[in-house]
């Protein structure tokens, strides 16, 4: 039986440049422990790049935009229309993720996966469009099976396009009007938990707004009545083109052994679906904040996540996994360029 | 009645300013509030900075360095002389603190304000040693009068040297073996609790040598009984040259309008007796990070903080606020750099 390349194996963490990471924090001129996560990032970064003294100079950020059919049954506070808008604006520098890019140095792509509307031809804007946005989940299968393969492939183009660029970390982000909506049924159906459990206000719903998301959301989970085992047809079923598609990236970057740095919500319900589909894959993930949209905590800890920062963010686009950014290099200049307590010649504890 | 210069006004928050901020915000293509705390940041710095949008080019890292004679009593994990040997690895760029200076491009000078070796002299170290460290205060107050004002002077003519580099953003940091005993029975102190309430492990105490802290702190609480609403007194008795420098430094900080970021438990307790002596300086203050030694909770509510960080982290140094400097510059970066949705031609909300 041929495997689809999304079942080829994840490329395993280097054990002796983690431990050796280790030994080195211990032997820093601060008290064991004291950097806190710092510490443990720097291990981390370690073990996925095979350094001991891990770097992180290029940055790949890969923006997934797509439509939704689910937008038409009112479950988002914004027009579909801004998706495309967004597009423009990610590629004319004015969104938050292109200010962050530039903040950070790091290369920003937008890949379309599938707006609704034609953005035109944009600098920075990869064109692979798979439709007009996905069905409505509400009345059939959000995409084929084909599209499902379109929208995974393309995701691991970007993280190849990243490898080849030299890139020392991955992170994707999306853009895609009522998408919250896709990942909290994704949610409901992989962690087997009611609507009510996973959503949240996205861009902005009311209470009443919630209510019915929920509501359509549930409705349309008891129509499917899919194998909540059976991920690549629940991705298909609820999924949305990016969320595919960053499926597709994390399990590829996972495979090539690039680090990837998780954003919100959304891209945290792609992961868990990179986890199911190829277990294994969250070894390369780390996690950058914990969103305000309420339903990302029982994904988190679905993925035993401990997100760095908690500033009640909920924009996506790769936002936050952006800001993030700074804490992972701050975390290894610190582990790179700190005396130990012999180079200091200072003196350790009183009980050594 | 002639007032001390800690007495003298704090400078008014630019109201415009920050309304300015507020309404930009709101027109930047996100939707509302959905960057979080990096929102209420840019806010905040536009009133502080008196400037709609606000920047973060020049930071100044002041790190106060001083002994402690409570060290006497076995309440450090580490020996009093690395307090020395720190001064020195400051100044050859080994420490923490060094290495995130140079990454966040801040200028970083250390003020030994008592240390009870001498260094020697070193580049970037101020040297107004005050004493050989502060009396043991289980014995007697752990500064007079005199030396507690020049502790004072010291943060304020930190702050000034701060002000005429033309900072935007002053940070204070700390290095004293035993200073958390003297941050934890100043808490204790001001906000009325118990040791046991506020003491921690330190640079890493284990379970009897915390209780043996706690002891030490409250039998001496209960030897000199001080009038907790004196903080001035309270200060003098239990704190450290450090410790009142830090203060001085916030007070002459909020005088003049240069926004401060404060670093962990030690910092705060400083900006809680600076709020004490000079009520409303806490409007310059933000709080960086949230640190393991436990009692900083109890200080931050008492100053109703949020901190940006909560990484576990407990070094000191200024290490949590030169991290954070990070979130301040990319939420002035957000701030200043997205584009309006008149500006992005994006749609607003449905129901706008």
């Amino acid at each position: 039986m041929t495997l689809y390349w999304w079942q080829q194996p994840v490329k395993a963490i280097d054990a002796d440049a983690q431990q050796a990471a280790q030994q080195r924090q211990g032997q820093l001129t601060k008290p064991p422990g004291s950097l806190g996560q710092l510490e443990s990032l720097a291990i981390q970064l370690a073990g996925l790049q095979a350094n001991a003294t891990p770097v992180i100079e290029q940055c790949w950020v890969a923006v997934f935009a797509a439509d939704h059919g689910i937008a038409h049954q009112g479950v988002s506070a914004f027009p579909q229309i801004v998706t495309t808008e967004m597009v423009r604006n990610f590629a004319r520098g004015g969104a938050a993720i292109s200010v962050m890019a530039t903040e950070q140095n790091a290369h920003l792509e937008v890949v379309n996966v599938g707006t609704a509307h034609d953005p035109g031809e944009l600098p920075g804007v990869v064109d692979q469009r798979i439709g007009e946005g996905t069905a409505d989940f509400s009345q059939q299968p959000a995409m084929t099976p084909e599209q499902g393969q379109q929208a995974l492939a393309a995701g691991r183009d970007s993280v190849q396009r990243a490898l080849d660029a030299g890139s020392q970390l991955y992170i994707g982000g999306e853009m895609g009007i009522a998408n919250t909506t896709s990942a909290a049924a994704l949610g409901c159906v992989l962690l087997n938990q009611p609507a009510q459990q996973l959503v949240g206000p996205g861009t902005g719903l009311d209470d009443a707004g919630v209510r019915h998301k929920a509501e359509v959301i549930d409705t349309a989970i008891t129509r499917h009545a899919i194998d909540p085992q059976d991920a690549q047809t629940v991705l298909h079923c609820f999924g949305g083109f990016e969320i595919a598609a960053l499926t597709g990236a994390y399990v590829h970057a996972a495979q090539q052994g690039l680090p990837v740095l998780i954003d919100g919500f959304i891209c945290s319900v792609a992961a868990l679906i990179a986890e199911k589909l190829l277990p294994g894959s969250r070894q390369w993930f780390i996690y950058s904040h914990r969103s305000a949209e309420p339903g990302h905590r029982a994904i988190l800890d679905d993925l035993q996540a401990e997100p760095l920062l908690d500033l009640g963010m909920r924009l996506g686009e790769g936002s936050g996994a952006a800001v993030a950014l700074s804490l992972l290099r701050h975390a290894c200049a610190l582990h790179n360029g700190m005396a130990t307590f012999e180079e200091a010649a200072v003196s350790g504890k009183e009980s050594d």
